[in-house]
């Protein structure tokens, strides 16, 4: 599985892509970030984010996009930036049939370190040792984005199992016998 | 000048074609709303906002698109989903080239009514009267996004002077003689 992980901000985007399966050694294909200038108009800002996306897209080609889940607890003004970056993102992969996939900061660090609340260099360490990677990726958003797809990747065999089981149930169909594993 | 008005959401995604000219009256020249299912995943909902943003945009070709500023004063979880049908309006807008123009919901109320604090019910009677329908164009998000159009026309002379002297500004040209008038 190819995953094109994001970072959504407006002055900085995340992008990592990983490939691989869970259980097995990942690789990284490409890191990097996206960049808009601050004093750029909003819309010019959301315009280049997406000439970002869709160019790390072509050239990376993944089969799914994971994108960080924003929560509107923090700082006001930053926060309507990244879920503004966030829906370009969602948009961009939903426009090619690309399956997206929302993770939360919690559930990415717990993925990669064991630790909800691990901070950003236990993320970065553990992201370099995952990824076989000579040093940690900088930017802290680049690093964040391939945390983001190594958590897809391992999390995804479960969230699969999940919503297959959530569609039996919409469907009215019998749900498979306990015990059973994909 | 022509513009199309968007009070953002992705449930109800408001919109509102207003033509006409600061000091004269003006003509609604098309209202509706963009809807998207609720139990709809996000980046498909995100989707349809877009198809349906880009065909009023293809059948009324505006100068310019106005769009509601989102705060984050708000319930949580409906500020994010309409940041983000937002960011999918500017995004289209700007796609073409289009002046993107963000105004605050008490701009708004303020431009139509007089009232930065007025309600719903006045915001569609005075949209009703400005723009010689023959009743409040329901549902509310279609009322306020023809407001939001009408509230642009209004403000854009101001506005366009404002930004004109913050260039010559940072270009470190001169302002011009004070008492001018545009």
């Amino acid at each position: 599985m190819r995953v094109l992980g994001v970072d959504p901000g407006l002055t900085r985007c995340g992008i990592g892509v990983v490939e691989g399966v869970a259980g097995r050694p990942l690789t990284m294909l490409g890191v990097g970030v996206v960049r808009t200038p601050v004093d750029a108009d909003l819309s010019h800002r959301l315009l280049a984010v997406e000439a970002g996306i869709e160019q790390w897209l072509d050239e990376h080609r993944p089969e799914c996009v994971a994108v960080e889940r924003v929560f509107s607890q923090h700082n006001v003004r930053t926060v309507m930036g990244t879920a503004q970056a966030s829906a370009v993102a969602m948009l961009c992969a939903a426009r090619r049939g690309l399956p997206v996939a929302l993770h939360t900061p919690s559930e990415v660090k717990a993925a990669v370190t064991g630790s909800g609340r691990a901070d950003k260099a236990q993320v970065g360490a553990m992201v370099t040792r995952l990824l076989r990677l000579s040093a940690p990726p900088k930017p802290a958003d680049a690093a964040d984005a391939l945390a983001l797809a190594v958590c897809h990747i391992w999390r995804a065999p479960a969230q699969n199992r999940l919503q297959q089981a959530a569609a039996r149930l919409r469907a009215g169909a019998p749900t498979p016998p306990k015990g059973r594993t994909a």
